[in-house]
């Protein structure tokens, strides 16, 4: 079976189409039929992942599972969620497929750990950021996370719904603060703990690369890794 | 049946992503949810389209066809494809299938009547332009069809391979001069007609947009209004 990247996503559709556009640039392809085959289901009406966590609201894993079989089904032979939260039910998820999944806080903790960063500030939403999900992927690597205050994690998390409302702006205008303060803390590099967030802060990013790690970027790139893995070594059929 | 909308993409894959990216910009949403249901099958290996039609070399009819049904059984009830050369086989393809389609050639042509455009050129690959794809769509309309000179059309084409190749500058030191002569030979519009010349062409359209007709663009405003049409008027079940 030839591997095809699957794509579970809709968390957000722009966060889908800013993974595909990673993975597409970072592969040294000379033309077309060199690229990396990709199917990607992006049917947003998944109930939100952060009002899930903290208020207990409809789970979206049932949908999860739904469009993740979607994949299943048309070929794919591993699966990515470009959402951060959503991996607040990844080993959930692991449970109901027989495909290979690639998380993006594994990838994202790995870079931290190549790179030898040794103080972290974690920018996710507040679901993220309260369920510990990065902290925990990161206690057994003696790094120092710092979070936002409880008053700018606010304003982080309505920076991602202004940006998911399409109103970039807004979503600038209540993101560029916080960074700023937190980058006034000595942290190394400050995690993009959230799919939208790379997205907000384009600009800062491409002016200033080396101060921030972007989850999906460090998912793509190993997604990338395992591809040509698969096609270099492939699986021998059971 | 939700309406979902299926992209038969990797034609190449920086159009498919550009073709989401415009789908989820023109959709007046407010929160993830609001979004507009798609699956995207980007699977490269498709044989190149221009070749088949210029050099009788390997059809893409037999994968186009495969990776369509792919889309079918995964739920998708409309069927678009972001890739004008493509378009060659759009009858055949709506031979394999019950599904819409909805024709990037048509949605291009509607918005030239719509806007009373009289004088176009058309910028597409040596294979739109020589299989007359546009000319015979627009026949009817008693639109102008300026086409670049043979020397030009060597140029737009190696423009579009550079561009599949990830060599943005050298697609565009090609492509520019182009532009420059037909615009001095008096049309109102050009038509970009292959879906790597709105990728190419991003700062000039973005600071001139009159001057361009943006067939992805008009793919995907098509779509859009046919979305909108299937939730607001559901199809009676047969």
């Amino acid at each position: 079976m030839n591997p095809v990247v699957g794509i579970l996503g809709g968390m957000g559709p722009g966060a889908t189409v800013d993974a595909m556009q990673k993975l597409i640039r970072h592969t040294p392809a000379r033309k077309d039929q060199e690229h990396i085959p990709m199917i990607a289901v992006s049917i947003p009406d998944i109930p939100d992942r952060t009002q899930c966590i903290l208020n207990h609201s409809a789970s979206p894993l049932k949908k999860m599972v739904e469009y993740m079989k979607i994949l299943e089904r048309a070929g794919a032979t591993c699966i990515i969620i470009p959402c951060n939260t959503a991996h607040y039910w990844f080993d959930d998820l692991k449970r109901h497929t027989q495909l290979e999944m690639i998380s993006i806080i594994d990838a994202t903790c790995q870079q931290v750990a190549e790179q030898r960063v040794r103080h972290v500030a974690i920018l996710a939403t507040t679901a993220t950021v309260r369920g510990e999900i990065y902290q925990h992927a990161l206690a057994g690597q003696q790094v120092r996370c710092t979070l936002p205050t409880d008053e700018q994690q606010d304003a982080v998390m309505s920076s991602i719904y202004a940006y998911k409302a399409g109103d970039v702006a807004q979503a600038r205008a209540r993101l560029l603060p916080v960074v700023a303060a937190l980058r006034q803390r000595g942290v190394e590099k400050i995690i993009l703990g959230c799919t939208e967030l790379p997205l907000i802060l384009e600009p800062e990013a491409i002016a200033e690369p080396d101060a921030y790690l972007d989850a999906t970027d460090a998912l793509i790139r190993k997604t990338i890794a395992w591809y040509y893995q698969q096609v270099t070594h492939p699986p021998v059929a059971a």
